[in-house]
C-alpha cells in the first residue's frame, strides 16, 4: 500500500457543513416543512440527474453554461438540476394525471450551478420551493401570501414586509397608454430605475419609441405609494379601460381584504406596483419579502403566479403560483440578528462518566431522559472531570449530569447548568423534571 | 417557438417520489434524525461532487466503474459520491482538529451508483448513517447498539433482533488454531456456508492448506448457538490463549451486560458468531438487524467498529463505530407490514369552499386550526360538493369541514369524518377540539 496521503479537500465553490451550521440549517428546513405541510403541501423529490434535453434552454444561455453536464456510462447526455422549477415542470407533465389538480407540492433539495464562486455564492445550494399547480383561483395566490407570512413568523421573525404586486396592473396601464407591445422594454427600463434614475429611464424608453408623456405616466404609476387601498384607488382610473388591468385590480383588492380577514397584520403587507421579478415567467401576483432589520440582503422569500408551467413538456396548460424561501440568505440574516443559538450539539444534556463499572447506569439514565423528551449524550468512557467539562463547553451543552462513586452510594446526582453555573443535587428520579424545568427557561 | 414537445421522462435507474411515497420517506428520515439527535449525534453535510481522486479506489473496482465521473468546466476530474463513508473520511481528516473527539455525526443524504438497474435497486438512493469517531471506547459500541434498538422501536417495529458479533472472537480462535494468517480465506469460506454447506467449506479451506480438523474447529465455532452468555462460555476456552480473543470476549460480555442494564430487552439481542460483514473494513463489534416478520429482506440496519477511518487522507488514526439504516429496504418492509398510512396529503383536514365571498372566513379558520396544531388545507375556490369530496377522498384526508350559506348564518359548521362517515354539527370555536379528538383516536 502506498504511503502517500491524498490531500483531503473540497472542490472550489463547494463546502462542508459542520455541525454548528448544519444544526441551524436543519432547523430551518424543518420549520419550512412543518409550515408547508400545515397548509397541505406535499413533499416530492426528483432525481439530481436529468436528461440534458430536459434542462437545457430553460434558464437562459447563462444557465446552460453553468450546467454540470456529462455523458454517462450508457452514453446518455445528462446534467445535474440547476433549479427545482424545471424538474417540477417535467414531473408535473409526467404525473399530473395521477396527481390530479389542484396539486400542492413542496420540494427542499440541492441544486448545482457552476457559477463563478464568490462570497456567499456556492456551486451547490439548497432550494426550498412550494407551489400550487393546476388552478388559477386567486384563493391560491392569497394562500401563498399566508404561507410566506406564517413561514417567516415560524422561523422567528417579527419585523418583515411582504411586498405584493400583480403583473396585470402594469399591463393594464400599458394597454391604456397604447404601449401594450412595449411591455418588455418598459419592464427592463423600470427594472433599472433604482440604478439609473428617472431621467435616464425616460431617455431609454424614448429610444424605443415611447413618448416622454407616456414614459412619465409609467414612472408616475411605478412611484405610487400609500396603503394598498390608497394605491389601488389611484390605480383604478389608470387601468379602467383594460380588461386585464381591471382583473389585476380586482384580484389585488381581494388579496388584501381576504388576507386581512384571515388575520395577517396589515403592517406586514405592502403593495409595491414597481416590482416585476422574472420578466418572462410571472404573469400574475408577485411576492417579495424583506426583513425590516436587514433590508440590504434583499428578498428572502419570492415568487409569483405563472400561466403555464410545463408548456415545453405537455399541451395541458398548467397554471400555478408559488414561492421559494432563500434558505442560505436567511441563515446569514439569522446569524447576523442573533437568532441562531451557537451550538455543535443537538442534545442539550451531557451525562459525564467517572465510574466505568457503572456504564449500564449511565446509559440507562440516558435512555430515561430521552424517554422524557430530553436529548442526552453520554460520554463514552470514564475520563477526568476537566477533560469531560472541556468537551461539554466546547460543544455547547446546556447542562451536565455528574455521578461518581459518592453519587452512586447516596443516589443523589449533581446537575450543573453550564449557562448559569448553578449546581444542584438531585435524586435519580427527579433528574428529568429538574432538567425539563431548566431547559424550558 | 417550436411546437415540438420534449418528452418528459426520468433517466433509467432514477425515479420521482410522488407525495404518497415521499410522505412516508420523510417521516422515516425524521424519526431517524430525532433518534440520532436524542443521543447527541450532530448532522453534517458534504458536497455531492468530490474530486475523483477522493472517491476512487475506496470501494473496490466495481465501485470505481459505477462512479458518475466527469470533467467539470474547470477541467477538474470530479465524481458524484457513491456512499457517505468515504466523504466522512475526507471530512474527518480535514476537520477533526476543529471538531475534536469523540465526534458523533449523522448524515442522511443521497448517493449515486451507475449500477445495473433492477427491481428495488436505483442509481440514486438515500443513505442514513451515524458514527462515533475518534474513540475506541466500548461504551460507543454499546451505544451504537442502543441507537439501533431505539431507532427500530421509534419507527414502529416491535419484533426484531439485533445480531451482534465481534471480529476478535474469530481472530482469537484462529490464533489458537494456528490459522492467524488464513483469516481472509476462512472468512470468505465461512461467508459461503449458508450456500454451499459444511463439507464444501471444509474442502475449500483444505485447498488453502487448512487441515480438516482445524476447519471443523472453525465450523463448530461458527455453529454455536444459545443465549449470549451460553455462547460466550463455550467460546471462552477456544480463545483463551489469544490476547485479542480475550479482548473480544470481554467486550462482548460487557456489551450484553450493559445493554441489558440500560433496558434493552434480551429477546431482541442475539450473539451470532458467524456474521462477518465487510471483510476488510470492520475490526471489532459487528451489527445486523432483522425483522422477525420479514427475515427475507435481510438486515435493515448494519454496521460495526473500524480501526482507522481516514488512513488514506491523514496519519492521525481515527477509530470509530457506526451503522447505517437501510431506508429504502425498510420502507418496502413497512409497506408490506401495513405500517404506512396510505395518504397523499400531509394535512389530515380539508376545509371545503362553497361561498366565494367568505374566502377570508375559510382561510381564517385554516389558520386557527393550524395554530391549534392541526395541519389543514383549504380548497382554493368555491366548487361543487361532489368535486371537492372526490378530491378529499382521492388525497386521503381524514376529515372535511363544510360551511356554506346555511352554516355561516347559523355559525355552526359540519365536520365529516371520512373514515367513519360520521357527521357532526360544530360551532366555530369548537371545531379545533372536535378535530383533535377525532385525530387522536
Amino acid at each position: 500500500m502506498s504511503e502517500k496521503l491524498i490531500s483531503p479537500r473540497v472542490l472550489k465553490g463547494f463546502r462542508d457543513y459542520l455541525p454548528e451550521a448544519m444544526i441551524a440549517r436543519e432547523q430551518l428546513m424543518e420549520t419550512a416543512r412543518r409550515v408547508y405541510r400545515s397548509y397541505g403541501f406535499s413533499p416530492i423529490d426528483t432525481p439530481a440527474l436529468e436528461y440534458s434535453e430536459i434542462l437545457l434552454g430553460k434558464g437562459g444561455e447563462e444557465s446552460d453554461k453553468q450546467l454540470f453536464r456529462f455523458t454517462d456510462q450508457g452514453e446518455r447526455d445528462v446534467a445535474m438540476r440547476f433549479d427545482l422549477t424545471v424538474p417540477l415542470a417535467r414531473f408535473a407533465a409526467q404525473n399530473i394525471g395521477v396527481l390530479g389538480t389542484p396539486f400542492k407540492r413542496y420540494h427542499i433539495a440541492n441544486v448545482w450551478r457552476a457559477e463563478k464562486p464568490q462570497k456567499g455564492r456556492y456551486r451547490e445550494f439548497m432550494q426550498c420551493d412550494f407551489d400550487t399547480i393546476g388552478t388559477d383561483a386567486n384563493g391560491s395566490d392569497i394562500e401563498t401570501l399566508l404561507v410566506i407570512h406564517d413561514l417567516l413568523e415560524a422561523i422567528g421573525f417579527e419585523r418583515f414586509t411582504i411586498r405584493v404586486n400583480h403583473r396585470q396592473l402594469l399591463n393594464g396601464l400599458l394597454d391604456q397608454l397604447g404601449l401594450a407591445e412595449h411591455s418588455v422594454t418598459v419592464l427592463r427600463a423600470l427594472d433599472k430605475l433604482p440604478k439609473i434614475g428617472r431621467d435616464n429611464v425616460i431617455t431609454e424608453m424614448g429610444a424605443a419609441g415611447i413618448s416622454a408623456d407616456a414614459a412619465a405616466g409609467v414612472l408616475d404609476f411605478a412611484a405610487l405609494t400609500g396603503t394598498p387601498e390608497e394605491i389601488l384607488n389611484q390605480v383604478e382610473p389608470l387601468v379602467a379601460d383594460s380588461e386585464r388591468g381591471r382583473d389585476g385590480l380586482a384580484k389585488l383588492r381581494e388579496l388584501f381584504a381576504v388576507s386581512s380577514a384571515a388575520g395577517i397584520p396589515s403592517d406586514r403587507l405592502q403593495l409595491d406596483v414597481s416590482i416585476a421579478r422574472g420578466l418572462d415567467y410571472y404573469t400574475g401576483t408577485i411576492y417579495e419579502t424583506f426583513l425590516t432589520d436587514l433590508p440590504g440582503i434583499g428578498s428572502v422569500c419570492s415568487g409569483g403566479r405563472y400561466d403555464n408551467l410545463a408548456g415545453l413538456f405537455t399541451k395541458e396548460p398548467l397554471p400555478g403560483v408559488g414561492a421559494s424561501l432563500g434558505l442560505d440568505r436567511l441563515l446569514a440574516a439569522m446569524e447576523e440578528l442573533g437568532l441562531i443559538a451557537s451550538t455543535s450539539t443537538p442534545a442539550p444534556v451531557l451525562i459525564t462518566q467517572f465510574d466505568a463499572t457503572r456504564l449500564g447506569d449511565y446509559l440507562k439514565l440516558g435512555r430515561d431522559l430521552r424517554a422524557a423528551g430530553i436529548a442526552t449524550e453520554v460520554y463514552p468512557q470514564a475520563a477526568k472531570f476537566n477533560k469531560q467539562m472541556k468537551y461539554a463547553n466546547r460543544k455547547g451543552f446546556r447542562a451536565v449530569v455528574i455521578a461518581g462513586e459518592d453519587e452512586f452510594s447516596t443516589g443523589v446526582w449533581t446537575v450543573k447548568d453550564l449557562t448559569s453555573g448553578d449546581q444542584a443535587q438531585v435524586t435519580g428520579s427527579e433528574i428529568a423534571a429538574h432538567l425539563q424545568a431548566m431547559l424550558s427557561q
